[in-house]
């Protein structure tokens, strides 16, 4: 797994400034593919849902072309303006692309509220459409939000003697949470696979990655994962759970988990990057539940922001899910140093355990003993940065 | 209702320094009535319970005569060591006292996982006890911890033609949330009610008051409400609901809103006092989730802290919930100002909710029409100054 962005077989990119964001930054990206491609896509559980979801869930059944992706506004709480707003784009992408309409999808990330300022992108169309290029390097940055650093990740298979590329680019940093975490994600493939098994494929990678992660426990309107196949490697065609399947599925995996731990350490003022550990819990949603209570809790992801060892706050935290664990049996590690054992803590380590938090990446791991059920989840501390961005925001 | 800590008739109180915080403030606290009290105690929901709630569950059967407090501690996941301090501490109270050992209960608060220092504690209790007295006004002072003042509110009806006087001290300010929010409440009065309509008034205050407050959404292992009464105004006993109930009631919701309030303002660095109002919700449930969505979403509490307006941040917590309303018939209004109407934001509202914004105290108010279900929950912003407290704490 590389942490590149080689574009597969067949597609191309762009990225430029469309007049949505103030200044001259990018925030406005597209996806082509020459041939069309077999397309999934995955979206948030929230309600309130940005109108390109609402527009992508009538065309994901067809074969996709193209996907415009902006950032700079979320294009959610825009009522029916804001679903009309998203087909002209796409039907202007379209009629350049000489595609159909329904086979361009779109993406927005950005401000809640805030109308696309569609005139400005229709008259930008055509310069997107003309930088596409195999060898771009702009789509990434057209989607970054409050993000510092572009998230990308590409990994190469081979399906018999073929050679196929996975490639992705990501965008996180806020809003990042329960289940699907706030994001925007855009997988190409070469590989040919049948839509229903690249399906599953992406479902398992997902679960392991971008829903195994939370930096402020808030969900947004416009979670997407695009995943685009559109075959061109000429692979002999993955239609069933075999090799090749495993082989690709790894890959997504890799590369979804790699996106995820960028999140997390691009987390909205994040100094630190934390993968919370659960084992022996009962079962799995006990384990999500818990590891979830402690990530979220305010006062655990300052504890980790001041370098402070208080267990007592994680326990506390673990207390409050109601879930049936006897805290008396709990063993609670922080790096190496068991700082809780059955429930009481462990002075002689707490020296140890200090110097674990000083790091900026590490783990600490809470054994229930409550049954068999292993977990993972991924997140950051509560930092003063994170509230001086949340604060000044609009 | 006064802000004022008036000892009902036969009441005395004491607040001294006893070696468990560092420095000189005081940090242990006692109450003692003449006459032996009824007493009733509601105590936290999180599975992680302080030492001290182990031992009143124990001892609230019978009557009580003294209450123990302190600071600097919260005697939580200390182990049986904890139960034996507590034991040890009231044991020694009571033979100052000459009370029955178990006419003595204790509340702590403070930090997790830090064991009581009981013989310091042991060696000042004869200072504690000759310090009471029914003018005191050490006590409220001896239960702050992150709390910046001290919180007490009194109230006095008049029963049947006799005066009775209900007080309350309360602490604060960090770990305030879900159903009793984070705090220690010793509520006394000197009217004669039987115990159990005692409880069913002090449950009903409760449920309007401290379970309609959150600061950051993490529960504490400590929280609790004792409500002592020993009768010493002679009233005609109050045994049943009516008029010296009601009147009783009233009083005891007032002085739980008001310390309900005081936490609130009082909450650890916070710059805003926000009353979030739900309307016309389907039920309690679903008017409690969505509230609590909402006031603890750490975006839409930066959102407080930085005074912007940032509407779709409410809308995207209430999205979350997974409850089922139409967002599309909701109205928002940020103090009189109509900023979302039917589920769009309205532009011409936004310097008025801005104004509104600026101010220390407002009220945002949800109307999901989706029943006829009313609620309210009181909550803070999140600041740069809560991240700063909670990161040095330890």
């Amino acid at each position: 797994m590389k942490k590149s962005y080689l574009l597969p077989k067949g597609f191309k990119s762009s990225g430029i400034h469309a007049g949505i964001k103030k200044g001259k930054k990018p925030d406005a990206g597209l996806i082509y593919s020459e041939t069309p491609c077999d397309a999934v896509g995955f979206f948030t559980k929230n309600r309130l849902k940005s109108a390109h979801i609402m527009h992508a869930k009538k065309h994901m059944g067809g074969r996709i072309s193209a996907v415009f992706a902006n950032s700079g506004s979320a294009n959610a709480m825009t009522g029916k303006q804001g679903i009309k707003d998203v087909e002209n784009i796409t039907a202007g992408i379209a009629s350049l692309l000489k595609a159909k309409k329904s086979a361009v999808l779109a993406a927005s990330t950005g401000k809640i509220c805030k109308p696309l300022p569609v005139k400005s992108i229709l008259k930008s169309l055509p310069v997107l459409v003309k930088g596409l290029s195999g060898s771009d390097k702009n789509f990434p940055k057209a989607i970054m939000t409050t993000d510092t650093t572009t998230k990308v990740a590409s990994e190469q298979v081979n399906i018999d003697g073929i050679k196929c590329t996975i490639t992705a680019a990501a965008k996180g940093a806020g809003m990042i949470s329960p289940d699907m975490a706030t994001m925007l994600v855009f997988a190409m493939t070469d590989a040919d696979i049948s839509k229903s098994i690249l399906k599953e494929a992406a479902y398992d990678a997902i679960r392991i990655s971008f829903n195994r992660i939370t930096v402020d426990g808030d969900m947004s309107p416009n979670d997407t994962v695009y995943i685009l196949a559109n075959g061109m490697a000429k692979n002999k065609k993955v239609a069933s759970k075999g090799r090749g399947y495993n082989k690709l599925k790894d890959a997504l995996c890799k590369i979804f988990y790699s996106l995820a731990e960028d999140m997390v350490s691009d987390g909205e003022g994040s100094t630190k990057f934390i993968r919370i550990n659960i084992k022996n819990a009962k079962d799995i949603k006990q384990a999500g539940v818990i590891a979830r209570h402690i990530a979220n809790s305010p006062l655990v992801k300052c504890m980790f922001f001041g370098e402070s060892v208080n267990p007592g706050r994680i326990m506390s935290a673990v207390g409050q899910t109601f879930e049936t664990v006897n805290l008396d049996l709990a063993v609670l590690k922080i790096g190496d140093a068991v700082i809780i054992d059955k429930g009481l803590i462990v002075m002689k380590n707490y020296a140890k355990a200090a110097k674990e938090m000083k790091k900026k990446k590490y783990e600490i791991t809470l054994d229930l003993k409550a049954g068999k059920q292993d977990y993972y989840l991924l997140t950051t501390d509560l930092s003063i940065e994170y509230v001086k961005i949340n604060a000044d925001y609009s």
